[in-house]
């Protein structure tokens, strides 16, 4: 059931509340109000790329913690299409999920599937990977698509250049992407969505800032920093994170699209980012990878047949409560759909019981105390 | 963890408690008490070969009613190997589930994996179907593996006919299971676990018979009908299910292996089988086929693209309360996971309320009126 509508104006001034800040940390803690519920930031949004976490249950969603999902225009749009799930009551009705959703709106889809798309200043013209069909994206078709969608959060049509773009690609795309941008701030109407401005710019932080600038400019709900973690080097990865959210406003929420490792998360919470979304929970789960408290573990290995231990035995959730290491690797070594779903459901709390964690140490005013602390044990190197 | 082991005689008298019986069928109501627990007759078990019900969790099932699950020694044997699940705690710890288990004995791969075995009256020779590796099965080490496995119900070694056998041939098989029969009683020496014997016999009404009178004499705390729904036809299974069960003493519970459809099921019960197993509910569910009230429906089709209504609107489970059939169909067209898992489960639970049912009406006494009222409804031609 969608909850009432707040009666905010469109540019969503006051729909992001700031509680709490870390004294010598950029970190924040915030509460993100939006038509279907409250999510508390900092915050980590699993990824429903087909209005599905993949091998998760909307109930099992809502257990482990998570206050909100993301979803993608593109894929939606494509299959089974926009309008039929406005026709069935909206995202939220369709995939059975009554908290907040954010799209995100095909511009990444715009990098990674760089051999099927026509890119120019009107929008993006794609060959459809699943039946080769043309589609056309503008800025504008994709609020519209949002808006039938009934997301509460709407992400801007944006070009993400590859990660070796050179100054001139770099410029060309940030350019395309912000005059998108102020067009899709033109035809947004819909008081029930925020609309979130997207920073791109590549690796130049000088870029990055002059974009950020202009886009602060256009007065967004919220902003979000693109085309990271793109196959860039990871310590670029950071130095452009930290340059671009200084040029962000501190009373909107900022979300850094696309990543990241646990202890990444923690650095870029530091920074003052707010939302996060990353397929590596699920992925890594389908594969055998867990993520622990002392560090990440493949279940598949042969020294796990005969351990006793729960993945993670500081662990609260269902996997770890209920299944030894030797019985979630028999369920990988054998391909049972079971092992996928167990190792997801693991990694997906993990990730929000850091951000729990997290949220709780900025509200306590130690969170430069407890990140040092917490990023000495998620070093991936020590043995398990 | 187990529940304490009921005292009673290693033939398992008095482990099966027989409560109602339809005044003008064979339908019996029963009660199967196990080491870990009772089970309500008739019973249906989900099929978990490996340690696992595809794509459920212990849990799930727990809530779906199921109170009986059927794993394989021989897969399990090959993968973990049942040494390992002993170490570990037995398999109701190992896979999580705490409630009763049967095992079948490795006597349906014989047939199955054909080109990957060697038969004689010793034992099974078996190809790992895995890594080729040989593994050979007597009737006495079937009975160690699952003591070691530390089920309920453990299942002798048999030799499962193909359908087309010629009367040499069934009378070869089924001369051979009734001596590994007979050798499988003389070393069972653990009192929580119930032995059953198994009847081979092919489509040979007479051979069924005679055997089915052989084995009682050996005096087994169950009885099961194996070899059929093998790929005979449908009323030769029929007629061979209804002669052998004549010979079966009442007061013990009869196990038809590998069957139905729900329609079968029915008929089955009102020949008087107390217990059921079969891969349909969670195969035809990671397939797109679902079992509904009013027939078999298949999600895939385009017609159910833009249907709001639930699977089967009778149904109580998870996937009928919270999702349409539009989004079950969006989710097998799109090869998502979660799609093979809430299919299953609906399956699952089908199955489970059908059990219900028919225990409802023996108890009732009105089994053939419910019954008759039933099969109508369940034609597969009706359109859905």
């Amino acid at each position: 059931m969608p909850k009432p509508m707040p009666q905010r104006p469109n540019n969503g001034l006051g729909s992001f509340e700031m509680i709490a800040c870390a004294p010598d940390a950029g970190a924040r803690r915030g509460l993100l109000h939006t038509a279907h519920g409250v999510v508390n930031t900092p915050a980590f949004m699993p990824v429903a790329t087909q209005g599905t976490v993949k091998g998760i249950t909307p109930a099992q969603l809502r257990e482990l913690g998570a206050e909100i999902v993301l979803s993608n225009t593109y894929h939606l749009s494509l299959r089974p299409g926009a309008a039929l799930v406005r026709e069935l009551g909206g995202l939220h009705r369709f995939m059975g999920w009554d908290g907040p959703i954010l799209t995100d709106s095909g511009g990444y889809q715009v990098f990674s599937l760089a051999p099927l798309r026509k890119i120019s200043d009107q929008g993006v013209e794609f060959r459809s990977h699943l039946d080769g069909k043309s589609m056309f994206l503008t800025p504008e078709s994709v609020i519209g698509l949002q808006v039938e969608l009934g997301v509460d959060i709407a992400m801007v049509l944006d070009e993400c250049a590859p990660a070796g773009a050179t100054r001139a690609q770099a410029e060309e795309a940030a350019r395309r992407t912000l005059q998108w941008a102020a067009r899709s701030r033109a035809v947004h109407m819909n008081p029930a969505q925020l609309l979130f401005g997207i920073v791109q710019g590549a690796t130049y932080k000088d870029l990055r800032l002059q974009q950020a600038r202009a886009l602060v400019a256009l007065d967004f709900p919220g902003y979000a920093v693109g085309g990271l973690s793109v196959g860039e080097d990871r310590d670029i990865t950071m130095e452009v994170a930290e340059a671009t959210v200084a040029a962000l406003p501190a009373e909107r929420p900022r979300y850094l699209m696309g990543v990241g490792l646990p202890e990444d998360l923690i650095r870029f919470v530091a920074m003052g980012y707010d939302m996060f979304d990353c397929v590596l929970p699920t992925r890594n789960g389908r594969n055998g990878m867990l993520f622990t408290s002392c560090g990440r573990l493949n279940i598949r290995l042969a020294r796990y047949a005969r351990d006793p231990a729960p993945a993670d035995p500081e662990c609260a959730c269902y996997t770890c409560r209920t299944f030894s290491r030797a019985y979630l690797r028999h369920l990988a070594a054998a391909n049972e759909m079971l092992g996928a779903q167990l190792l997801s459901l693991h990694n997906l709390h993990f990730y929000q019981q850091l951000m729990r964690d997290m949220r709780a140490a900025i509200s306590a005013g130690r969170f430069t105390a407890w990140s040092a602390e917490r990023l000495s044990r998620l070093n991936p190197e020590v043995p398990t």
